[in-house]
């Protein structure tokens, strides 16, 4: 997608060298990072500046892939299992992760130069699937639609257009008007930094809301649509996704407003039968305690916003049922949300 | 209630002054500020030195007290009717603040002396009416429940001892086990930075959570009974509080968590039929787009947390139906959120 007019991906790999943009720095400063070693790339995962499922499966892949290129000779087998167990430690709930690792890994076990390509087709595919969830998505979308979305499943997500995104960029394109209401996701803020970020950047009509306000939009007949992301699909459709989208899927459901989930087939575990089965990651209290920004004069605080000698729980994920999402937009079309549909039309990927 | 062991209430009045914790620099700071006249008294109702429903019926009554004391004896009536108007409209929603301003104001008809006298009173039910509730909710509480609260409705936004709060400090006192879960309540964080500092006030364990939490929370069966204040309550028992207070009840809904409000009779509104004819009030987009907190040297510092080039948009309070709403804690007693109930228990106050 364009910044400033150029075409960017969220990441990319040239000679071994892992480029991205530095999601941490958003919206305020556009910085592209570089990141030689595969150690280095597991860290930006780590400390996001790189996250979102697909993003974060383009890096695990690509760290893979430095993996192979660093494995001294004598040993390489054992040190890219071991770079394996590293690169998924990284985040415990995106499958993407541990698909695209696996994929490249395997090839890795060939060659540093197959690993190398395996990761590149990662990275392409997440492209593709993401552009064609888009076009699939966008059917469900009418002229004047009020769409609400929550956190950031854009192009920062993936390896470019993203997945909740991806169908409102191709509506818009395709001239209708929309308007998003984008939910700002405490505590990280992904909705309010870079959702909006990338909706003006595409000069998309749209206003940030506190998490709080959703069901209350909903309420009011304010919303016709709301589209998501995922982390992880089970195998019946039970889906893990940023913390707060089961909230608003239970809300959709009282009201009933559509509600979709936007994931490539790369999300779904199908070793996963259910949500319970789904690992959920606990983050540090600091993130809901402290929060960053810029003053008045564009000097960057990190303030403390809530009473010093209290505790917080930061759970980042939290996992919907099945029962509560109206479809999948999947790239190999809408799917219901069972494990029928799942099994069937996802597993000759 | 306490505050470094002396009893405090959250306003009061001494010869025509009022006296107001400031609410805006808590939890940082613990200041007391002066108001001498009604105007002054308004403009801290409306910049939320004081906020919180009983607290704000309150600091309306004693504004129209100090009205009356202000008004010139030659346009003594149409001076304190002009002096109703303004203070009715610091703030829309709050019910009690109406319920208290026309009883201060029939009195003030008769003279200032007996318009002081009935500000006294409407504090004093305010306070006595909030322990009552404790006692009555202290009846839903059982020994090691976890308890979930959203914004703060503890005794900082009434005269004392809180609503929802209230039943928490009863059962604490009364030597009951049990544990917190505080809602931030975004946007002004009411929660992390209020309800947090009451409960630790009081040496009650809890937790800070993202207002997203909640429905994973009930979902993963860590919430027995989630409780909250009222601004406003129609005749049919929908209700209006703070903004994310019917996400919190259709989830507690789904889950069949027992969701109460807690709420003393003047927060009904009994011309009000339904939660469709209650004024929602819209707050700046600032406090959505800009926060404010102190850095790691205790220097205070506001910041903007959002994309610079996207507007939000900030309903204060949203409506919860009565269906959502297991029961309603009054002085009066528990009772149904349904017009029978409301009608034949509560007229006669």
């Amino acid at each position: 997608m364009k910044v400033n007019n150029i075409d960017y991906r969220t990441l990319w790999m040239e000679n071994g060298v892992v480029f991205l943009i530095n999601q941490n720095k958003l919206p305020y400063h556009f910085e592209i990072v570089e990141s030689a070693t595969s150690s280095e790339t597991v860290a930006h995962i780590r400390n996001m500046t790189v996250r979102g499922a697909g993003a974060i499966g383009a890096a695990g892949a690509f760290a893979m892939a430095q993996a192979c290129l660093e494995a001294p000779v004598e040993t390489y087998q054992s040190y890219i299992e071991k770079a394996k167990q590293t690169i998924s430690s990284a985040r415990p709930t995106a499958q993407n992760l541990f698909y695209a690792i696996e994929r490249v890994y395997l090839q890795g076990l060939i060659s540093p130069e197959m690993a190398m390509e395996e990761a590149q087709r990662v990275a392409d595919e997440d492209a593709a699937a993401s552009q064609t969830i888009g076009v699939f998505g966008n059917t469900l979308i009418k002229d004047g639609f009020n769409v609400a979305t929550h956190c950031n499943a854009g192009w920062l997500a993936f390896v470019d257009f993203g997945t909740a995104l991806s169908p409102i960029y191709t509506a818009n394109r395709s001239g209708k008007n929309l308007h998003v209401w984008v939910d700002e996701t405490r505590p990280r803020l992904q909705g309010a930094r870079l959702t909006a970020w990338e909706l003006q950047n595409e000069g998309i009509s749209h206003t940030i809301i506190p998490d709080n306000a959703t069901a209350f939009l909903m309420s009011q007949h304010k919303i016709d649509l709301m589209i998501v992301g995922a982390d992880r699909i089970a195998r019946n459709g039970d889906t893990a996704n940023k913390i707060g989208t089961l909230e608003k899927a239970i809300a959709a459901h009282i009201y009933n407003i559509p509600f979709y989930v936007a994931a490539p087939s790369s999300t779904f575990d199908f070793n996963c039968p259910t949500g319970d089965n789904i690992p959920i990651e606990y983050r540090s209290e600091e993130e809901i305690l402290w929060c960053e920004g810029l003053d008045i004069n564009g000097e960057s605080h990190r303030v403390n916003i809530a009473n010093p000698n209290s505790g917080a729980m930061n759970p980042a994920f939290d996992v919907t049922p099945a029962q509560f999402i109206t479809g999948i937009i999947t790239e190999k079309g809408i799917i219901e949300a069972n494990e029928q549909e799942i099994t069937t039309k996802l597993t000759n990927r």
